[in-house]
C-alpha cells in the first residue's frame, strides 16, 4: 500500500534493492506525447551509481525497457510500463546484517510493520526505488516543457559549505551536471567535493540542501484546500528517502519577517500580473500566481557510517554494528534528479486536473 | 476538487468565510466509538476567534450541530456531517476590494484559477475553513486517545521569541492553553504577547513557529514509499494557511550533522526496542518507530496588515491599499487547534490502513 | 467508508432516515456554472415521497439550502454543500424492530458490518439517503446540459406490465411524470397503477424495470480499462437500493445472438461515425461511441410488506413479524430521479477526466 | 487513465495485445502471505489462448515472472509486479485494418478518445489485457482461501442451450475444467461445444452467460452507499470485455416477484442468522450477509466474424470488411477465470477495509 503517487497522473512503483528488477507503470498519461525510450535512459544516467568518486561504487547500467503504452513514437493513453533490471545485485551479502537493526536505517520499522523483511540493500526501503520515479518523472517533465514548464534542481549546500547567498541564476542542466556534486557554482562545487572526500576518509557521511525551481508555470495550478500545489509538493518532497525538511518560498525565514516585510506587492507587467519580490515561491493560498516556483529540502547524512555504532539485533541483544558493502557518503548530487521527477509528476497532475475544470486551461 | 482529505478515515470540508455556513463531512469513523457534541465544542473553542486581546475581533460563537452518524452517543459508521453557521458573517464590507488583489492573500491566485471569486473575507481561502478540520480532528483524536495515543501542539517561537532551547517536556493541554499566545512556558509566553501587541500598534504582523509532538504511536504506521507517516504529515500541515515550511525531527539542522552525529543508536527496554536520540523524530524510512513523533513548522506573518501597500485591480491598475477589517496579528496561537487536527487526521488514517493489512494491529 | 462518489466530480453524502438532516457536499464542480437553489429543488420534488396515492404517505417538504459555494449565482469551484432537514421523522416508531431483522431489508448486515445500527426507519440503509444523490445529481445534470448532454430515465415494466415493445422514443420529462408511475405510455401506466394498487390492498409489493437513455453524449468518454463508462454506469446504478441487474444495451439478450445478429454496424452521416443498430448501447470497448447510451436495471419489489413474515430476533430468537409504518408498494417511479442523477454524476466525472487527457474534448 | 482497480488492495494492469509484454503491479497485498510464481501460473494456464479446438488458435506460453515484492516465499507487503512476455505477437498482421473500424470492436472509440490507437490485435482493448487481471487474481484469492473465502465460476449458457434449470452445486473446479466449455454438467457441456463448433464453422460467433458464486464469505463486507459490494462487484465484472449484462441473486427476475415472494425470511442455525431462500444473493443493503454471494454475467458473441461486413474507413468510406487472424468463436469458457479473478479482487479489498474498522474482523 502507498506506493502508487498522482490522482490523474499516476506513478505504480515496484521493486527491491536486490530483487530481479525495479520500475513503474504511470497511468493516465495523455495520448500523442512523442517519447521514446532514450527520455528515460537520460533522465535514469542522472541518477545512476557508480557516477563519479563521490558516490557508491554499485555498478548498475540501469538500462530501461519500455514494456508498453506506446506506438510509432507517440504515447497511447494507455499505461506505460517501464522496467530496469537489477544487474549488480548481490542477494547474500547482507546476511549478517538480516537480524540486526542498523541505525537510522528503515529495518527495524520495515519489521515491526511488516512482521518480515528483506535485508538485502534495504529491500524496498532503499533508494533503489527512486528508479522508477525518475522514469515517470522524465514522462512528466516531456509533457511538462511542452507546455513550457521547466524544472530545475541544484545542490545548494552540502554539509555546512553554501552556495554564495546573491546566487540567483535558474541554471541550465548542464551547469548543474558540470561537476558530479551538482552545483552549479564552480568554486562552491570544488569545496563540497572536498568536504565529501574528507569525510568519506572518515568513514563518516554529510547532508545538505537541494533548491528546486519552476518556470513558465501558469498562474492557477493547485487545489484548495487540501490539495494545495505546496502540500502536494511537500508530500512528494518528503516520500523521497533522508528528507528531514521542506520550505517554499520564504520558508522558515518567514516566521522571523513582519508582514510588510514579507508581503509580496503586485504590479502589472505587460497586462500580467506579477509580484516584486517572491517570497511566496510562486504559490499563494495554495495556488500557483506565475512566478518562479521556489523550494528548499534538507537531507540528513547517509545512514551508512563505516564507524562502528551501537545496536541491538532483532532479539534485542546489545552489539556493536561495523558496517561494510556500497554506499554514497552524501546522497544529496543523486538526489537532484529524483526531487526534479517528484515535483514533475506533482506539476504533471495539477495540470490535468485544472484542465478538466477550466476552458481557458485547454488551449 | 481537493477538499476532501484522507484515504479510510477522510474528512471532506466545506463552507466560505462570509457564506450560510462552515463544516465538514467525515465518513469512514469506526462505528462504536462514544462521540458528543461537546467533543467537537470544545475544540471549536480552541480555535474560535475573539478569544483574547491578541486575536481577530470577529465575534463567532462556532455552534456546532451534528447532523448524522451518531445513534445513542455512539458513531454508527457512516458518515458523521457537522455544521457550524456563520453568524458574524458582514458580506459586503468587502466590496470595495472585490477588484483589488491584496497583497500575499489568495486573491488574485483564486480567480486565474476559477474566472471568479467570492471577495467576502477571502472566500474559501480564509482560515475561517478550518472550522470542519478542528471538527473533523476531534474525532479523530477521540478514536487516538482510544488507542493510546496523544497528540500536542504548541507555540515555539513568535517572531524571534522562542522558548528555552532546552524545553523538552510534553506539555498538558492546559499548560499550553494557560496564556493565549499557546507557548507552555509563561516568561516567553508573556514577551510573545508584548511583541504581538507592540506589532499590532504599527499596523503590522509577525509570524513563528508550532512544535507537534505525539506520543504514544506504534511502531509500524506509515506506508512506502509515498504515502509515508513523514509524507502525509508533510501535505496535512503545509494544507494549513500560512504555513511555509516543515520539519520532521531534526529538520534542516540533519543537513549540517555527520552521520556518526545524527544517527539514532538502538537499544533495548524492557524487550522494547529504543532509540538513544530521537533525530528521526519518531519515524524512520516513513513508518513510525514507536518515539515520540516531532515536527516543526513555520507560519509567516498574516497577510492582512493595516499600513498602506502597493497593489493591482483586477484590470491591471496599479494602486495603494489600506486594509480595513478584523485580522490576528499572528495566527500562530489560533493555529495550534488545527495542526494538532491535521495530524490527529493523517494518525487515525494511517492506525486504520495498518489494521487492514496486520493482524497485530487488530488487538 | 463508501459515502463519497466519483474521481473529480465528487458527491458524498450523509444522513440517516430519521436523523436531524440528509444533504450532499459536492466537490469538483468546475466554476462559473449558474445554479440556484431552485434548480436542486425542482429535483427533489421529483424524488420527494408523499406525491401520489402510489407512494409512501410520509410528508416530507425537502427544501434544500445550499450552503456553500455559490456566488451571485454562479459555482465557485468550491464545494457546494447542501442540506435537507428531515421533518417527517419519527424516531421511536421504529423501537419494537429495533432487536428483530425485517426480512430482505439491510438491519441483519448493517449490524453484522458495524456491531450497532439505527433501527428508526432503516437509518442510513433506508432510500431517504438518495435525497443527497439527487441534488448532487442536478447540478451534475445542469453542467451536461451546457454540454448539449441529456439524460432520461423511465419506468418499462412494473411487474409483468411492460411498455410495447415497439416504443422508441426519447421522451420528454413531461412525458415522463405525466402519470405519477413515470411510465412514457399513457395506456400502460393506467395498468400499471392499477397493479400497484391492487398489489397494494393486498399488503404486498411489485418491482420493475428502468429504462436510462442519454443522448449528445460525446464520442470519447470512459477510461479503458477498469473504469470503463459501462462498468462506471453499472457501479453507480447498482449503489441503489433494491438493484438486482442492470443490462448495456442488448444485455442478457446479447448472449443468444450470433455475432453476425449482434455487430452494430459502422456507416457515415455528415462525416460522422454512426452505427445502424445499436445493440452497444452506445459503448464499445467502454468509451462512448456517440450513439445513444442505453441501460436497463430491475428493482426488485419493496420488502417491507403488510403481511405476516418469518424472521429472527436478534439473540436468534424466531418471531412472526407484521409490519407497520408507511412504504412505498413499488419503488419503481421513484427510483426514476434517483438513477438519472447517478447516471449524470457518471456522465459529469468522465467529462471531467477526458478534458484532462484531450485538447479537443477542452471546446 | 483507469487502468489502477481497488482501494487497498489494488492491481495496476499494463499492456497491449502485441506489445512487448503484459503485467500488473499489485499493491495493498499484505505480508506474510505465502506465494510462489506457481500460483500465478495455474491461473494463467486457465486463461491461456490455444487450449482447445473451441479456442483461438494463437499461442502463448504465457510464462509469468514475479519481479518483486517476495522474501523467502512470502509477500513483503510491497508492490507484487509480475511480467508476461508476449510470444506469439504479430504486429504488422494488422496494417489493412489499421485505417478500418471493425464493427462493435474499440478501434473507432480508442480513436475517438485518443486521437491514434495501436491497431495490432485491439492493442490495450484486446482480452489479452486480462493476463494481468488474471495474475493479480491469483493472489487475492490466495489471501482469501486462507480466510476460508471460496470464489467458483462455470458457464451456465452457450448460445440458448444452458445448465439444467435445478442444477445447483458448487462445483469443484476439476468439474469445471473437465471440458473445454467449463460447464460442469457434462452432458450440457457437450451440447455447447457442439454448438460453438458449428457456429465457427458458419464463422459466426457465440456468447453466453457465467455464474459466479463465493461461499464462507463473513457477513459484514460492503460499503453503504456506493461502494456496496454489489456495486463493486457489478463494476469489476461490467469492466471484463464483451460484458453485457450482470444480475445478483434473483437479477432482472425479481422485477417479476411480489414482496411476499422475493423476502428471503430469517431463521437461526446454530445460533447463525441465515436466510430460508437466497434471492438477495448473500448481499443486503450492499453488505454481505453470510449466505452464498450468487452473481449472473451475459457475454456478447465475440466481435470477430469470417462473414463479409459493412463498415466505414477512418476517413468515412464505406467499406466491406472480410476479417482474418485468430479468435475465439465462443470467448465465455476462457472468461470464467476472468470473472473468479475480479471477484477475487473486489472481496479481498473489501476484507481488507472492513479489518480496517472492525476488531471483531482482524481475528
Amino acid at each position: 500500500m502507498g506506493s502508487i503517487f498522482g490522482k490523474l497522473f499516476t506513478a505504480a512503483t515496484f521493486g527491491e534493492s536486490h530483487g530481479a528488477a525495479v520500475g513503474v507503470v504511470v497511468d493516465g498519461c495523455p495520448s500523442g506525447l512523442e517519447l521514446g525510450v532514450e527520455d528515460i535512459q537520460h533522465a535514469l544516467e542522472r541518477r545512476r551509481p557508480g557516477q563519479s568518486a563521490i558516490t557508491t561504487t554499485r555498478d548498475e547500467t540501469d538500462k530501461a525497457e519500455i514494456l508498453s503504452g506506446l506506438y510509432q513514437g507517440k504515447t497511447l493513453g494507455t499505461p506505460i510500463a517501464i522496467l530496469v533490471r537489477n544487474k549488480d545485485a548481490r542477494p547474500g551479502a547482507y546476511d549478517e546484517i538480516a537480524k540486526t537493526y542498523r541505525p537510522s536505517h528503515a529495518d527495524y520499522t520495515y519489521e515491526a510493520k511488516y512482521g518480515l523483511r528483506d535485508p538485502n540493500g534495504g529491500g524496498r526501503a532503499s533508494a533503489r526505488e527512486t528508479v522508477g520515479r525518475v522514469a515517470a518523472g522524465a514522462i512528466a517533465q516531456k509533457l511538462l516543457v511542452a507546455q513550457g514548464i521547466e524544472i530545475r534542481a541544484y545542490v545548494e549546500r552540502v554539509h555546512d559549505i553554501s552556495l554564495p547567498t546573491d546566487y540567483d541564476a535558474f541554471p541550465s542542466i548542464s551547469q548543474v551536471d558540470q561537476t558530479p556534486v551538482r552545483c552549479p557554482d564552480e568554486d562552491t562545487a570544488k569545496r563540497m567535493i572536498e568536504r565529501i572526500e574528507q569525510i568519506r576518509s572518515e568513514g563518516d557521511s554529510v547532508g545538505g540542501v537541494i533548491v528546486l525551481r519552476a518556470r513558465g508555470v501558469p498562474a492557477g495550478l493547485g487545489e484548495p484546500v487540501f490539495d494545495r500545489l505546496n502540500a502536494d509538493l511537500a508530500k512528494a518532497i518528503f516520500s523521497i528517502p533522508a528528507v528531514k525538511g521542506v520550505e517554499v518560498g520564504s520558508g522558515f525565514s518567514a516566521s522571523l519577517m513582519k508582514g510588510s516585510e514579507h508581503n509580496d506587492a503586485f504590479y502589472c507587467e505587460k497586462k500580467k500580473v506579477r509580484t516584486l519580490t517572491n517570497h511566496s515561491g510562486g504559490i499563494q493560498g495554495g495556488i500557483s500566481n506565475g512566478e518562479e516556483i521556489v523550494l528548499r529540502c534538507a537531507f540528513k547524512p547517509t545512514a551508512t557510517i563505516f564507524q562502528p555504532q551501537q545496536t541491538v539485533t532483532a532479539d534485542c541483544q546489545p552489539m556493536t554494528l561495523v558496517s561494510k558493502g556500497r554506499h554514497d557518503p552524501c546522497v544529496v548530487p543523486r538526489a537532484v534528479p529524483i526531487v526534479e521527477a517528484m515535483a514533475a509528476l506533482v506539476l504533471a497532475d495539477h495540470w490535468m486536473r485544472q484542465k478538466a475544470q477550466r476552458e481557458s486551461f485547454c488551449k
